[in-house]
């Protein structure tokens, strides 16, 4: 909901349940994504800070990768093939990359919500509304600790709960200036039932 | 290369080896997607024709379908949640919804080539630019016939050539005036060592 245009270096900044924040990520500099409780998803968003549509793409980094469960010491590519971060800690080892953040028609449609929360897709929208940046140029998040499960001969996709525990943490190196929007996930599948809040610092240094 | 604005009914149009076309498919026209060689791909996308930054989504298609392949008679979902498309016959029964159009940067990066084709990825862009849509908005591509397996426990994507035979068709009704994109893919990978081209064919009626 709070756009933290300045986000106080290596503090750490708690977004409640059900939120989202939009804030700035300098070349070099390292964002720290905690799951504080265990089991709780975070969508993550990229935009290069001097141009916002270069985005972080899905589709170029698995293509890349010829993987889609990312980890240690994986790139996550913009729409032009350019590096946004890398993957430098992660111990949890299970996110998603194939899904976009839910959103009032998840909600409506996989769901059936009369009254739909605007989700992860709307708390995105209002935190980077302030940044310039259009709802409509919101893609496939990676999703830290999302843990959606593939069978391989029927292409089915189920969504587990995360196998993050308590204290569980991703951490990614920016290659660009960037503008980051972060949520903790608005979605009862993706979380296993029930709502947390995210942790997130960022460091000038890996600590 | 060429960007047919208006497109002949009914008239089978080939697309060359490793090129592209853009063309409007108005709301009900049935758009006929055929491999005329077999183990040929063909990257598709989709824009709403009134407002083309609503565009189609492969994280919320899948997302919906709770499957990564898709067939008849699942819907093509926008980055709105509209239905953009609905797939009504498929001879083929596999296709690929995770991987972006192939680029210089995807010859570059995987195949590690010199002077590198600008493949689907630039086709796109430059058949699309009459219609006035950026490179920058070219999402994860719907890739009619490509043949990409997971390994639902390791994540290993793998594109194996297409199972396509000579005379497989995908047709899609448009549920929304659109602006289409669509290759015979240029990447060695997807089509298992060699190039064809792609028949198209629009419809107002199903054949």
């Amino acid at each position: 909901m709070v756009s933290n245009i300045t986000t106080p270096l290596s503090e750490t900044i708690e977004i409640p349940v059900r939120s989202g924040l939009g804030f700035k990520l300098e070349k070099g500099q390292f964002l720290t994504v905690i799951d504080p409780k265990g089991g709780q998803v975070s969508d993550l968003l990229a935009y290069n800070a001097q141009d916002p549509k270069e985005v972080i793409s899905s589709g170029r980094t698995l293509d890349y990768a010829s993987r889609i469960f990312l980890t240690t010491p994986d790139p996550l590519y913009s729409n032009r093939s350019n590096v946004m971060l890398r993957i430098v800690e992660d111990t949890c080892g299970r996110h998603d990359f194939l899904l976009t953040p839910c959103s009032k028609d998840t909600f409506r449609i996989i769901y059936g919500d009369k009254e739909p929360h605007q989700g992860c897709f709307g708390n995105l929208a209002e935190a980077l509304q302030p940044f310039g940046i259009d709802a409509d140029c919101i893609p496939v998040a990676f999703n830290c600790f999302m843990n959606v499960r593939v069978d391989g001969e029927t292409g089915e996709l189920k969504v587990d709960p995360p196998t993050s525990k308590a204290g569980d943490r991703i951490v990614f190196r920016a290659e660009m200036d960037l503008i980051m929007g972060l949520t903790a996930c608005s979605a009862l599948q993706s979380n296993g039932g029930s709502f947390k809040p995210i942790h997130f610092r960022i460091d000038d240094h890996k600590r």
